[in-house]
């Protein structure tokens, strides 16, 4: 199959670029939506799709100006558990059907046949975009919004971020080439929700944490 | 209801704006896709947003470069009917899934309830992002996008283009500045498909068409 993955060069993604890549025809595209952490996050995605050997591009949606305090210089960043209440305030608003519906018109373009995203099932209490119900409504939506049906493949939405992780060993991904905290700092914060996240990842995995931790 | 319209400064989304804002907050978002024909529509759309007192916002997404006839500046436009299969090569890859997806995101942004465009059962030969079954599962998808879910609004999706240009004068939209040539010249050229689609609408409603067509 001919895919089109968004990967943002984060773990999760990250990941399932290297699952792909084994039996598709994987191609990859980025977004700059404004994230704060977007220079280190897009450097990561940069460089894992050129060691993955496959085609990249970064898509740049700054111009939208979507609102979050992902995208807005001077909010806090929430610190603590990334299923904590407070984490939504990094909801981007529907950065995923954005993400998936201008992934689709390029992979339309292209003649490929799907597109992939890395949703899985820690997402589901903060993110609204990333719920099984919404992965099955965008792909009858993908399904019909071409004269070519296009496939969405969301194969860890069932999977927590540890399968990913363990799963990533498996398939031999950079974890340490990834990048998720939401800082953007010189080294990850280990502090904001998503470093938090990451940090669990490993350790319920049983897989060693390649992460250099500030402090 | 708060509601969110994809403004094209064409016929069919001008009459849907006057047709929305007798019940509705309604504010107008138009789309650069490097459509040709942009300068004259998007021109048309300011233009229609002022007189009716809405907000209106621009957005650019010339970046995305999506592939298409009415993109490519060299491309030929394809002339005659409107609904011949030549007329294909107009298709933006699933461009209403972007316009719908963003406006969404602009509306959750702002706390709207809903977004509405104007597709209509004209469209649904040649454009397959505006059938029944696409607005469906696009229903459902933007429902559960947010955390509060985003109504889509398509009420003109059974309705033929003469029905709409009829319902424009009923609500007074202003028909006379609407733009719909692919061309996008100084007049509308009258032979493209869109050309074609426009002066049969107004023929078949029996309105007296307003337009200034070359030649």
């Amino acid at each position: 199959m001919r895919t089109t993955l968004i990967l943002s060069g984060g773990l999760d993604s990250t990941v399932l670029l290297f699952h792909l890549r084994r039996e598709h025809d994987v191609r990859c595209v980025s977004f700059n939506y404004g994230q704060r952490h977007g220079t280190r996050e897009l450097e990561a995605a940069r460089e894992i799709a050129m060691l993955a050997g496959v085609q990249h591009q970064v898509l740049d949606l700054t111009g939208l100006s979507l609102p979050s305090a992902l995208t807005t210089p001077d909010a806090a960043i929430p610190l603590g558990h990334y299923a904590d209440a407070s984490m939504k305030a990094t909801v981007v608003p529907n950065r995923n059907m954005i993400m998936l519906a201008v992934a689709a018109g390029i992979a339309i373009g292209e003649g490929r046949e799907a597109v992939a995203y890395a949703a899985h099932a820690g997402d589901h209490t903060i993110y609204p975009d990333c719920r099984p119900a919404f992965v099955d409504s965008m792909a009858a939506a993908l399904l019909g919004c071409d004269w070519q049906p296009i496939t969405l493949l969301a194969p860890f939405i069932t999977w927590t971020k540890a399968d990913i992780a363990r799963h990533g060993v498996e398939v031999g991904a950079p974890l340490d080439l990834t990048w998720s905290c939401y800082q953007g700092g010189e080294l990850h914060c280990g502090k904001c929700g998503t470093c938090h996240e990451r940090r669990e990842a490993f350790t319920v995995a049983g897989v060693v944490d390649p992460t250099r931790y500030a402090g």
